[in-house]
């Protein structure tokens, strides 16, 4: 049995709040819900015959512990409001030492000044934001991609 | 049965290190404890015939979760050190919709140069500070006649 | 005749263009009328048997006047357009060595930047903001529960 | 008696130190003293068949009053040194909600760096700034064109 | 034939997109067109008896071929995006040590906080913003008035 | 013979010095010309029936033509540094009022401090960046996603 | 007779607050009052033969107005808390076109970080500040005997 | 049985990504792992006769429970990620009045400018940095000897 | 025939206004004009038998034209104006990999504060500045002698 | 022979580029030589019957040593340039527990920017600036009075 | 005779105004003079079989002269004020290329703003600030110990 | 014997840490020794009939009073680390009132950001950086075309 029998195992962690996405202020963020996006990149992984394992977190450390203490070949993370906080899950990014992908729904260049600095930004490959939901599925694909090359 | 009947329910988080409160540095935050507080709550909520369902944490992941996983009609929170920093907690205030009041015991201005930047201020209703036990008391007040209204 | 016979007396000061509430912008600043609040205020002064002084001005040297050529025991004051520019209101306040509350209609967080900072905060117990005209009656209010005890 | 009957009035404020004009410190300011620009600005009005109140006023509270209390269909205004430091005198010309033309003598921002920032600049329609006592010609000339249409 | 039978000759010059004026966004920017504008403007010439050179570019390099390349006696310029950014059109209107006037459509301090510094206004004599096409109107005939003294 | 016929058009922009792509420094910034590069979007076009139109110019007034005097339904740019300082690109895209996306070869936010603000985020409806030649086509398929919905 | 028979005349300002000197927060500001400081002066008036004229007001406009509608040879002024924030005193100053000095009870630079920066500093001839009451007493013999040179 | 039988309890925390140490990035932090400074601390424990509690977590709140509802006599903290973002922390050591050493592996200035602050210096004894595995093991000997004195 | 036959050639480029030297504001800029500087720098290129190709531009996108598709050996530039603003052509000057020289005719560290700052050293192996026509003389010598090592 | 018999003994420090004085740039600094200002300041001495020790140094260690190292009853310091740089000064006098005064020739808030803050004044009793030589003559005489109190 | 022989030199120098330790200021900085802080190094030394050499200066230029004419294995330093101002000790230390230990009795992160800034500490392997004179002799011990491995 | 006669005298200066080129960090500053380079200046000196004093040192108050207590004619200074920090080394220069030139050996705008500040430019001549010992005689040669000319 080689190693290439073996699929890829992707990390989707969707941070703070965004387990809300869809139900609530649907003006602003949309009417898609997390279980929507989740199926569609559970769907690319399934065309794709890679594993995908997804979580939603609101807590600082658990992202960390998901990224630190999980098994994974590549990681697909929209850090929401930690992005502009936490210098823990960059750490965290950047000792895992596997390519990682940043997506955000919205332009954060285009909200308060306070979210146009990203601490995640330098430690990943890309970043990917501003197309709503679409920046999961092109995230996703485009981390396939590089794991491919 | 009608609306009437169910009475209004009332979120009250403490931030972090506040369960100290009373206990230890007596001479800067006074020596009323934190159970104290809390009983001067009940009484109100208890005279204005409301629910009020309060916790403590020292994790601002559990604080969020409280806000947007629990049910309830208006939130009272004194974020403690987490004001400052948590645009997270701030992101779960504004997705809540709900209206909320920001309490602190002393006078953020009269402190450190670092606490008087308020991460939540812009998105609650009004901020009441610098009472010590009494910010809690009249906040709830407060929060009860804003939403009878 | 004791001095329990002596009432309290409250000094209440509506800074800059506040005469204007009501009568201008009321998509902003409500439909309430200064006299309205003032009369909400004497109706708490009556019920508490204390002395109310209520005046408002647009000249910072008056308001400085008031604070420091005035006989009160309590002050609450509204500071509008100088809470961002007077040293030389903030020094009076200090000055006069008595009871302060700083109340504000609206949340002046969530307003342009340069209304983010607050000369007097340092030097009052407490502010209360974001209430509209309620931030005024519960500024009293506090004011007197605080000088009771 | 129709409406067209009534003539439109304009204040015109100039502010501190103005008084002064034309006869201190002709090297830089020049020698058109405050009652010559007045003379222009009175004639342009008997042409234009407006009333004009002009006012020079040292208060800051003064300048408030005449915005707020006087009755105007367009307001001229040389904040002078205020322009920097007003935060007052801006809410009083945007509570007035009537069409207001900032105008300089020199140009504010070929001086000293603090007078680069104008507080008041966000709140009227036009600025005119850099042509001597032209600017006050120009910004009637242009404020009554402005209310004409 | 004397110096006095040559016309004055003022080059206008409108920056970066405006040649988009009336045509494209007209919510923010109006429906006047830039030949509407344009064609205000020769008729002043024509009463005024002067020349005017009317161009409109994208490009910075040839803003300033204009104006250090071209034989004029006052410039009117809209330096639009410029006006935050190039230090080279700047140098190239101090030394053209000819009477410049700065124009604005809207008032630059009432948009985006990059735009409220004006590198152009220091050299310029003057300048005129926020009334729309009259802006320029307004430009030009103070421009002639200056030449004529 | 409908709209449906009519195939939509793509303007494609590479910014300063991106001429140069995969000649000089391939140790920074690959192999990959850009010629290839543009071979690669071509045949996405062909793929999805679009037409492109590819420019590349080290000039930011030709941009700016390109942007405001050509006709196009969606908006592909690498603004390369005029990204850091060309307030009047970003002028000219949001009066296009059509789709763009910005996209860079390398993560921005891994480099020079002064590389980290971007004036054209703010007015395109994503970003991609960080995954050299492949943010262009990731960029490409996602505008046309975009233009399709 | 002749002009050497007309006396000197110092204009002599006390700023905004000092009306409180010695009656308030004598652990601070010490136990001298403002009479006593007062008194002092006139006795070296008397000895130096010239006259004083001594006013203290807590309204920046009446200050401005002693400056430039008073005739006097010599300035001594105590600006306060308007030293930090009255660009409009500082132009009454410097319009004045008279020698001035400026002094401070107390070490402005040993307070708060917003009493470093003097605004009224750079149109006088000097400062004094440290020496509590000596401050004036020092500041008006250096002024006469700069008068006197 | 005296006090003096009671052995000295130090509570030991090992902040985010810590638990890492040694088994990736050896390049830049070195072999050693978290279970072989874990054994020097101990035995240096052992030695002097005293308890060490030692805890990794990736949490903040769960590292403010641990300083704040542990009993323990003295504090050995590296806060890692969250020297420069936690004010919870710091407010929780504050809390806990109980002596406190900050320790690093690295020296923090030579590192990004997000690193040169720490929110947690101003609330400690000292701080030992850049030593590698020593800056625990000197940090452990030292706060005994703290203890002890 | 061998390589020693070719001459060196070096490109020369004269920034934004350079066109004007000698002719206007002689006052600042001296009375050398740019012909003059080129015969200079045309007779040193004689005399150590090199070529040189000389070019002024107002045009940034110009001089990033010649510097990335001219061939030379040496790059002599003084970017004027775009020293502090283009970032695109200190790309260019990087991505050229040639070495550079950076002349100013004045010292910009004695002019404007926005003048301070050069963005085009970094990428340059060295500056001289302040020293007039000769700026130029002894970079065009200096960049020879590092070329011939 | 009691304590009474010994004189007070005052060391006056004139720090770096200070013995230049009035010989070299007297249009800036005045004709006043160096040994005036000591002639004038023995002679107070001699008057008031103390005595003076006076050096000038422009080497920082030096001036360090003369404060530390001497037995003296008040300093007068001239720190000149050492003023915005030195930390090691301030902190000897700080050490040194002695009244102290300094004095500055010229007002260092008019002029350049890097002079307006002084690491000096926060260590003083009081700063005397802008009277030329006589500020240090009315230095010498204030700390005599603050000594004799 | 081998290497083994030649005994480890440690070059140690305490910067400005630490030979006034413990004589002046002691509720400051404690009751221990420099003396008995040498005598515990000393002893140290002797214990571990090095040499060391002890100095004491001043002068910032001394001690770049003992850093870099001096012959020593490892240095120890507390470059006290010249710790945030001296960019040459900085550089002499780099110079140097041994080992180097920065030491500071306080906790200089908990002392004034413009003291959080240290430029020795990139330069230094590591540092240790906040014991007091333990802050020397646990310093010396672990530079010993890095000397060692 | 006339004045033409006397040789010219050029003080030469080498700032901190100079002595050390050529042997220490030769990867960085080179191989090349301060003797080495001296001998160039002096090789220059003697074929254009000057006489050079070259100094080195590492005390700023020593280049100070070789500044001002020497008799020059030119100063050519490399004030290496001092460059950032000495406003006593400008104000000797500026004092001094003869032709300077500042030479750097490096490019100090491509290292550390706090050496791209130079306190010394804006009083020298010109500046001359980046050339290594080329710096120093490309320098000695430009500032001996200062004097003859």
């Amino acid at each position: 049995m080689g190693k290439s029998i073996k699929k890829l195992k992707i990390l989707i962690i969707h941070g703070p709040n965004l387990h809300l996405l869809g139900t609530r202020e649907p003006g602003i963020y949309g009417k898609t819900t997390i279980a929507q996006i989740n199926a569609s990149l559970k769907k690319i992984a399934h065309d794709r015959n890679v594993t995908v394992c997804i979580k939603q977190s609101n807590h600082e450390g658990e992202i960390i512990d998901l990224i630190t203490k999980t098994n994974f070949n590549g990681l697909l993370i929209n850090p929401a409001a930690y992005t502009h906080t936490s210098v823990a899950i960059r750490d965290a990014i950047a000792a895992s030492a596997k390519p990682a992908i940043e997506v955000h729904l919205s332009n954060i260049h285009a909200r308060e000044t306070f979210r146009h600095t990203s601490l995640i930004s330098p430690v990943v490959r890309g970043t990917i934001m501003g197309f709503g939901p679409a920046s999961y599925t092109v995230g996703l694909k485009t981390l396939l991609d590089l794991l491919s090359t």
